[in-house]
């Protein structure tokens, strides 16, 4: 019998999916689960359901480590937010699971993926680039791109004829994923840009009014770009996400609610949490800020932009992606240092920053003379600087109605 | 006498230099004041000052509608920060008062302009910039990078000297930029970029801790970009900056700590409060967001940052920024309706979205069929889509390694 | 009986989708041609053609002039080439056949529109995309991806079946696109990369060896980055470009071999003619190097890769294009003069450059003084300048390793 | 006595600046000289002359290899033209010169450099630039902007009143600065831009009408972006360019002639021959095109044009241009294989393109199908692509009053 992989989340949809594989093409199907974080209750008995609908064999790894270390921070790194708010923590967990699928595959002799993604996200793009550019003989299987199956009820009729167990819970009015980094809520009722997410579906931070009245200080060290350490404790990838989450949710830090532009053509509203990742984002800035010369930082802002984009879009396994962390890393040689900051009731006030590599000079700031700046350069400066105008205007007469306003 | 127009401020450095200008060349000095909102208090009793201290006339322009209408709203609807926080309020200050100073000189026909600006700040050169780019003829004098006064108390020696008064204030341990827009402080105290300013610093915002625990809301409109209502009431937009202002300051929205790269070549760092600003930058992205194609949002991101440099770097009467205007100006179009806030210390989150020329389509990005999507079609997209990536890893193997891991 | 738009050709591709829209739809059929400059024996004969394979109506306009000034010449201004060398002749005749074809739709009230356009190619997605722009409601009907045609000689067979009169001419080894702009070769014996392409394959451009051994002198004039005379003289847009064509085609001027990235994800290699053109872009380039100001030249060059994106895929009718000519708009204001070219065997040089707006300043190049310029100000200007990476020099001896080698 | 290291070249400037040194400063003055190719003549004699002159050591150092290998072809790699056209050959050689004289500077105890660049150039700043990033504590002196002379007959009088050899050649129209990569013509009668430069003023390069009549083939091959043979035969970096030199040179290729942008901020006008460059430049591009994906290609773009400005203005040793390098590292991995070109009286043809890294897809490429590529995929792919267009024009009607004319 033929293998699939399947990206199985022992919810309702992969269930009924993981079935469908076998009555629809005879596939033995073997469920492949990552750990990214998502929970224990999401994971809990997640073997034994996936043997009892039909599954002859079951991988589950945890991929935390790597999903931070691999993945999360060459992101961070990179400065990438999508459309200027978004951190990603979908995105970017999309090519990890697509990997861990494909290994599976090519160590079963699967001839196929499978996946659980709908026709019109972004996820279904993210899943099958990464497969094509990791195994691309590997057949992809896109359920809900092609069978009859329509509608949660059309799902629930499935399972109950192939005695599926239907999970109990009452379905929330909105889809989420979540992982270490962050959850994501969209569809449902937040389909409605004009209509705020209700306060309950927050599951990772507390809203401002209900935070603590006491400012928390966390200081968070990098070295060079990575987060290694809070409060001046080293501290593994994972627990320090998992501390960091707890401290920013807490205080009501993290949350974003944003229309969007799908990489398959529409714009979407996502509602996100990242407690711990706006921290570390806001941290690294400010740090990239202390040590990072102006025209580095000038040009990394376009970086960022893209880089943004290719995690978006799932390009995760390009040359871009890559040519574009060998330049992130060359920037990141000095970003070292320790950043201090204040969360309270939401907000983020930064009460130190430091490095050893610091380019800030306070001999040069101050408005004293120094040995290093001659003040009468500066006219000398303006001079050239402004050489340009100043030839326009006495050849053009460029901006002459300016003057009669 | 020859004639030169000084940018006058009344405090104990522009009147030193009013004397200065006097004794040093001879000018007959001509005070000049651009009313910016820098508030009631600093322009009291400024004509009477100016003129005792030896001034042969004043002109004091009210040019606060200016300011927001011709410099402030197009840098608004660029959506230029600089180095990601800075609103800028000081930087789009200078071309207008340059301006200003340009046209007294020319209607007086005076020789030479002069500015209070130090040696080592971005002010002088966006000031001479200005006047190098509307009359490239005129003389620019900067008395700190010539003369002989070096501190605070060379400037108060000077001033006994020749009974120009001397502000009785108790000097502050920062310095202040003022105007309807924003305050800025750097210098003293804040130099150590470790340290926390204090928090009686901060006039226009309260701390989150200090705002009242009651959300404010409030509703922006925007035609084609530039605001012109709050909750749903027109508004000039001078008003509408003081009661955006208001309401942002009083629930602790604004403000920004950093530091920055200057023009003339060393990191500063400055703080910022943009309360009103805070808000128009927030609502109009959000607005954006609704309104624009993803292709033309990416674009002007790249656009954002260069006008942001363009501003700080005082290029304000430049070709590309008038190029940059144009583009900004079709792409804000259809950038014309309704963003709801609500403030709760020092938290933004939107209550609302709404425009007639919205591109979100509810139909689109439910997950559910419908005549403008088949999901079939994302099968082709992704195929092709990934092809590159696929035909990479097919002739080179490009990601194996990737998958020994 | 339901109606379509076909772009027709004349030749055996499209004379069979004629016939196989009205075999397999039951459609009135009709056809659509634009003259773009394609020659006179293309179009000979193609009205009494089209109605002899069973159109309904024919429509043939002539849309030379406005090919020119509302599609070329804005990109001629935006400085766009693909990939750094192809000058998009086909691409940007897109755009303008779609609307032709959408215009006809309207008025006739098709609900179709139909091309001949290959499932591999750019075209299918410039015309369709063009469509869905103009008139989103409009069915589109691309016989090449959906038909059991598939080969020469299938669609031989289809039109003998039929009575299509199959054209006797020999069939090339490669296929071409021809218009007043370009000749494009593609397919066949050019698919080796490795491969030259014949000689005898060039319909425009003499070869370098068989051009006239006296060089050629033109020089072209532009009113804000339009080419308006030759040698003095005003033209018509059409006239200008087909003397310019035989100029430069005579001296062996336009040839480009590229290998390209088709947007459909494959490369493929296109050859293609362009003699008027090359000598427009030329000319253009060298006149804004003579009357564009340095920092409005380097943000034209990203505008300038991103408009010939645009343009190569076929997203001529999108917002991103309109605000980009807006900028494009606001550069060319001044781009105006005359650039005298000498072109020999395949050469161009520039044997004069003049403008009414030039910002070359004669007294400012040269290496004496003179009073907008004192030396002296350099230094200063050096200081300033290079004040970052002295100071890192000195906070972090950063290149110290380089001293060793 | 204190220690100066002077980049000297035996011309009048530097002889009589070598001395000036000694009399203003009393200077023990170290001359330095590095060989980067800018032929015999130019270094014979130059130790006796300097000695004669005054100096009291001269270093002469062959750089042809480290200039090759560390500068100018990291610069080819990243694709680095200066305003479209310059490549770079003056401009690269500075930082190495600079360095140069900072280890003589060094190693001899000296406290200052010098150098006879003038101070309207950018030569100064690349110079001095250098000088900060890699010994800060240096003192830079630059004659041109502090001493008396002001012409070439008050340098003759220098030297007539110290003795000084005054070069007996025909001081030339023009001022030229040559080296292995180039030579660059600038000044005199060159600086009205509509006038030709005279042909007798080319000294590497036939014009086209003197080249042979028969083409040339030359095939050059990369590894890893980097030349290393030339018609198959391995060669080192030095022999590589004057044997490609001479081919391109012997069939008049590699000719610019351009207005141009200096850093100190006007315009000037420049004409340059790099005929060896020219064809590696060349090469270089058809080899990316056929192993670079489009949008690794297409980032790229841009960091050429950011490198290119980097070497213009002196900035190599800088944080930027060693990510930027890391950047291009990435990208070059596979760029690897044989171009053949074909030389004819100033024109380049490709007759062959060879890599083992190819990612053109002969079967993808063709109009047939094939396993890879479904044609029905495309009409998905379209109408996701399509689809912000189609949702735009239904929601908005944006394009409508385009179909009316």
């Amino acid at each position: 019998m033929p293998k699939v992989v399947l990206a199985y989340s022992g919810g309702l949809d992969t269930s009924v999916i993981l079935r469908w594989l076998k009555e629809e093409y005879g596939y033995e199907v073997i469920a492949f689960a990552a750990d990214l974080g998502q929970g224990p209750d999401e994971l809990k008995g997640l073997e034994e359901k996936a043997l009892a609908t039909g599954a002859s064999s079951v991988y589950i790894q945890d991929l935390r480590k790597t999903f931070l270390e691999e993945y999360v921070f060459p992101m961070l790194r990179s400065g990438a937010l999508y459309e200027r708010k978004y951190l990603l923590g979908t995105s970017i967990a999309r090519p990890l699971i697509a990997r861990g699928m494909v290994q599976v595959a090519l160590k079963e002799g699967a001839e196929a993926v499978a996946h659980g993604a709908t026709g019109k996200g972004n996820d279904q793009v993210r899943f099958e680039v990464t497969v094509k550019a990791l195994a691309p003989e590997l057949k992809i299987i896109a359920p809900w791109r092609i069978w009859e199956i329509r509608s949660r009820k059309d799902a629930i009729d499935y399972a109950r004829r192939y005695d599926i167990p239907v999970p109990v819970t009452v379905e929330k009015p909105y889809s989420m994923d979540r992982n270490i980094w962050h959850i994501s809520y969209e569809g449902g009722i937040l389909e409605d840009p004009h209509q705020e997410p209700p306060e309950d579906m927050f599951l990772l931070t507390r809203s401002p009014a209900q935070a603590p009245d006491e400012p928390a200080v966390v200081e968070i060290s990098f070295e060079k770009g990575v987060p290694v350490a809070l409060n001046g404790t080293a501290m593994d990838s994972v627990s320090l996400l998992n501390t960091l989450n707890e401290i920013a949710g807490e205080n009501a830090v993290g949350r974003v609610d944003l229309v969007e532009n799908r990489l398959v053509g529409m714009k979407s509203r996502g509602v996100y949490e990242t407690p711990g990742g706006t921290l570390l984002y806001f941290a690294h800035r400010e740090l990239e800020q202390l040590t990072l010369d102006r025209e580095t930082m000038r040009f990394k802002e376009a970086v960022a932009i893209k880089y943004g984009e290719i995690v978006y879009y799932g390009l995760w396994y390009s040359p871009l992606r890559r040519a574009l962390d060998a330049f992130i890393d060359s920037t990141q040689e000095k970003v070292t240092g320790d950043i201090e900051l204040k969360l309270y009731r939401g907000n983020i006030t930064i009460s130190g920053r430091r490095s050893p590599y610091s380019l800030y000079h306070t001999g040069l700031a101050t408005f004293e003379e120094g040995e290093l700046y001659d003040q009468k350069d500066a006219g000398g400066f303006i001079n050239l600087f402004g050489l340009p105008l100043q030839v326009e205007a006495l050849l053009r007469g460029t901006w002459k109605s300016e003057l009669e306003s």
